[in-house]
């Protein structure tokens, strides 16, 4: 679900395989789950992978750095509500700040820095570019109100 | 291998199934290597899960906190050299810092942010207790030479 | 979807992680999607975890056997529809068969062959049971039709 | 460890990551260790991904079937030793048995039916090949003693 043009929100499914010995999410989860309310975002957006490939030359979207606060645990039939949405565009990478609720209360908050990346002599090598101003201009910077 | 009493360092070789589409590794696994770290470290110290659990009665380490600073791709074939120590305990946290070297160059940075937990009243239930001492006295804060 | 009372079916997008470097999906994760398949054909019939482990005394629902069979690829960006039902019921072991298909084609079939299990000295124990006679009739044999 | 030139053995520590709530290994698990068994087996045989891409023009190899039999719980803290080994190759197929013990005792046992690939016309697009004679060579089936 688009809220505005600005936040994407999806909903995901909490399953016994996510959980650990202590009956909680195994923490790396909610990596797996910013990564994919990115890909949803960017979606959303109208840049679906193929469009990222084909249309930008685009490989992948590699990390520069993730961090994430967790509130209270999250467990095996919890359904989680991620909002996700660009909290900065700089001259080579971009944020993705994600919200993670189970019930209308947060679990985890987080952050994604990432660069757009070619290969730019085929599999194996990797390259940072500069954001294309389409694909800024796609994924505005969400402003929380003032 | 414990390198003195404070770091402990491991050999975690990189396999097909970790790695994405663009042909790097997929970012959540370094917190899986992260995990694997903190309880290879309580290991080290003579902590196990089994120690943790019919000594202490604890049922696991909860993250607060998880960060990771991404510096170069790793690829399947790679091995990852993950060291780790105690960075920080406090009255009811501690940090683990950990570092990631692929023959000798840096990778990957990261810190985690954890509690002590037990289950007050049987699975479903979590509570963070105070770091035992005997705990704190084995797995001592490393201070990198200054 | 409950299909009859006989049949379950999800939809599972195919994400970013789940795709290995020949950009097609990690074969393990058919495994976990069986998985998937299997709780929430439980969870149709009115057996979610909670259930099972409060009325039934149960732990979870170990494996004994699974197989899959693998048509053709399924890559980042496909959607699964998974069906599952269960094909046999015996003294102790029951079998839930599963299909996935994208776009209405098959892309793979297998099944897994499972216990009911309880803890009967707590985590660390496990035990299969006998098959609840209320289990069983809440979640019938699917007979294909003849 | 190469037995003979027939197969190959590995250890592989569990992880707190790879257990369920029930505390004990989540079964698609298994399969992440298959294969990491095959890749291990080829890379043995001088086989490695990198060969196989370079030498051979391989991208990948594509599962058919696969089937596992589990025989008793592993648990976060026990090893694994897998033992694998080429039990058939066929016109365009081959099949890898593997063997899994902790503490010399059998835990589960399964088999893999793969094809060796290419991507004919890039990523996104893929191709069984018939076996190169020195991969077969190489990696003779292995005829347990009669």
């Amino acid at each position: 679900m688009v809220l505005g043009s600005m936040k994407n929100q999806i909903d995901i499914p909490v399953e016994w395989g996510d959980s650990d010995p202590a009956t909680i999410v195994f923490y790396p989860n909610f990596f797996k789950w910013f990564d994919i309310g990115t890909w949803r975002l960017f979606e959303a957006a109208g840049l679906s992978y193929d469009v990222l490939t084909s249309e930008y030359g685009l490989c992948g979207m590699p990390l520069v750095e993730a961090t994430a606060k967790f509130s209270s645990p999250i467990r095996y039939g919890d359904t989680v509500r991620l909002t996700s949405h660009i909290s900065v565009w700089s001259r080579k990478t971009f944020e993705v700040t994600h919200r993670a609720e189970v019930g209308g209360q947060l679990r985890a908050r987080g952050s994604e820095t990432r660069v757009l990346a070619r290969q730019p002599a085929g599999p194996g090598t990797i390259e940072a570019v500069m954001p294309p101003e389409r694909i800024v201009a796609a994924l505005p910077v969400h402003e929380p109100p003032g």
